[in-house]
């Protein structure tokens, strides 16, 4: 059984501005480590697939960045959306790739913006998705909820399923801050990373029978597949699909799904505030990066300086962020808002900084 | 009667770090107008004084920039202290200059870096002060106090002089917040605001009564104001004379000293906390200065921007300053502690932002 990897990039994204632009979204920067978090995420991929076997799937605006990103990856395998359409079209063009080469080949579907503390685990996780995928079943990974985080869709875990993983009760939309709660008490709820593994034809068959409307799209494309008409095919059909996510068109809708709950120290990265998830801290709390931040009396903030001096004093659970060309302050528990402030950028017309 | 405004310069601090470095102190900053405090400090005596006869005292660092944002004053006015030797050899200079062009000549001596809001009623102030002086007297101003201000020092009011102004009853140093709201709710205490009025010849009296250890030093540079070798005996002499404050080397122990309390918006501008007392906040208590400041669902902060976009995002009470080179978030009541920023780039040798 052959693994391929398909690195879903076409996320845009106010919630890292200033260091996240139109052109450089949050899978271009290095939240979690010194390289972008898209270079984790393929690294973390290796000994389970080669890397000839990863595609990515982006737009337009970011392709040259992804294909430099991740080392090695052949041209052909980076798959450019000519315009968004969400992550059913998104996975069914890959899907139509792998099962031009390997019909049974699983997909394991990943964001490129995650990070994952426990890479062995991680690994070991999609292994076992990957063997029952191969039975036939479409496979999410449900992960173990750690606190009743509110910006997470989740999942209702349900019985166990033969052959591995259990079945789903439900997906969960995310939840009010009470529900959260009463979920990750339950013990009965996984949070939904986006993290999908199945075969090319299973899931292909799923998008003929749940999404038919994409029908006549898709078979133009696979007939397209490997053909130097290929990119002219993808321009004309693409933006006819129907902008909708894979949750929402198939995972909801098909009765061969499992769930496959894990626990390998994922987050999302939402935004700011969650860069302690994914970063050492020191005695106080304090994320700092950046040899010229000079931080003084604070708790709990998160400093990332540029080359010049970012002092920050006496606060506690704030966020402060120097791109070089623009300045960030913000509370923690108000790190959403930051799209309040890319609003702003546009209203007074200055383009250079979305 | 002719007034001769002394202007004191010799400032330098790190309380308005990152906008004021050692070359270019807060007087040289225009915190509370689009001028620098200095430039507004000249141009409050316009119509009380011409600028021929006002003087400026400062270090070497700062002559330059001085003379430059004084427009029109006269190069010989420019006193130079060759290092810094604290208020009252600074003022000595300036008594020995104006006393050679005119012995009982009333010198105005100003802080450069505070600033006064009612304009008329300072220079009303200062012109009753002037004829106070004018009999005699060495005339301090006293300021309304508006608040009970730890910052300041105090003066105990007493009892009414034949001729204008009142006793004084006793210097007291910056007080705890206590004994502050004592004076403040007892109405016998003014401000120390460090304005002083006072004939030339009379001052210079009391130089020699009260600090003879100057009289020597104070000697040869009377005998060289107005020749070629001042400049020679000024570089021999300045540095031997004693740092002692005008406050505490003549105010607190001669005996002909009047007080006349005023009250004319002033403020010393002592931190970035105080900029809302000199500059016209939003309706949401917020002073924002540059045109790229983007601050949002924000309450009594003060946002100084540069060129480049800060956004500051659901804060209250903080202040946040973009000098270009660098950046500054501290909570407005810790921004005394800035001297801890500047003492951690001292620390790391990043001289070229102190």
């Amino acid at each position: 059984m052959a693994l391929y990897p398909v690195i879903m990039a076409g996320g845009s994204g106010t919630r890292f501005w200033p260091l996240s632009r139109q052109a450089r979204p949050k899978q271009f920067l290095p939240l979690a480590s010194k390289q972008p978090l898209i270079t984790d995420t393929a690294a973390r991929l290796k000994g389970l697939a080669p890397v000839k076997n990863t595609f990515i799937v982006c737009g337009p605006l970011h392709a040259k960045n992804a294909a430099k990103l991740v080392k090695g990856l052949p041209k052909q395998n980076l798959l450019v959306e000519p315009v968004a359409r969400n992550t059913a079209p998104a996975i069914a063009l890959a899907a139509l790739q792998v099962a031009a080469r390997d019909p049974k080949g699983v997909l394991v579907v990943l964001p490129s913006d995650h990070h994952v503390a426990d890479v062995a685990g991680f690994q070991r996780t999609l292994s076992d998705a990957a063997r029952i995928a191969e039975a036939g079943h479409i496979v999410t990974l449900g992960i173990t909820p750690r606190h009743p985080e509110t910006g997470y869709g989740y999942i209702q875990v349900g019985a166990p399923l033969e052959g591995g993983g259990r079945a789903v009760k439900a997906f969960k939309e995310k939840p009010d801050l009470e529900t959260a709660r009463a979920y990750v008490s339950s013990g009965e709820y996984a949070w939904n990373g986006g993290i999908f593994v199945f075969r090319a034809d299973v899931i292909l068959e799923a998008f003929a029978k749940h999404m038919p409307q994409m029908q006549k799209g898709l078979d133009a494309l696979a007939k397209a597949v490997g053909k130097r008409t290929f990119g002219a095919v993808l321009k004309r059909v693409f933006p006819k699909l129907p902008s909708i996510s894979i949750d929402y068109g198939v995972m909801e809708k098909a009765s061969n799904i499992a769930v496959l709950p894990g626990d390998f120290g994922w987050s999302d990265v939402g935004s700011f505030a969650a860069i302690p998830e994914v970063r050492p801290a020191d005695e106080k709390g304090n994320v700092i990066s950046g040899a010229s931040a000079v931080v003084v009396d604070c708790q709990g903030c998160v400093v990332l300086a540029d080359k010049r001096p970012l002092a920050v004093v006496g606060l506690t659970d704030v966020v402060v962020v120097d791109s070089g060309d623009a300045v960030l302050v913000v509370p923690k528990d108000k790190s959403q808002d930051v799209r309040k402030v890319v609003e702003a950028l546009k209203a007074r017309k200055m383009t250079r900084y979305l």
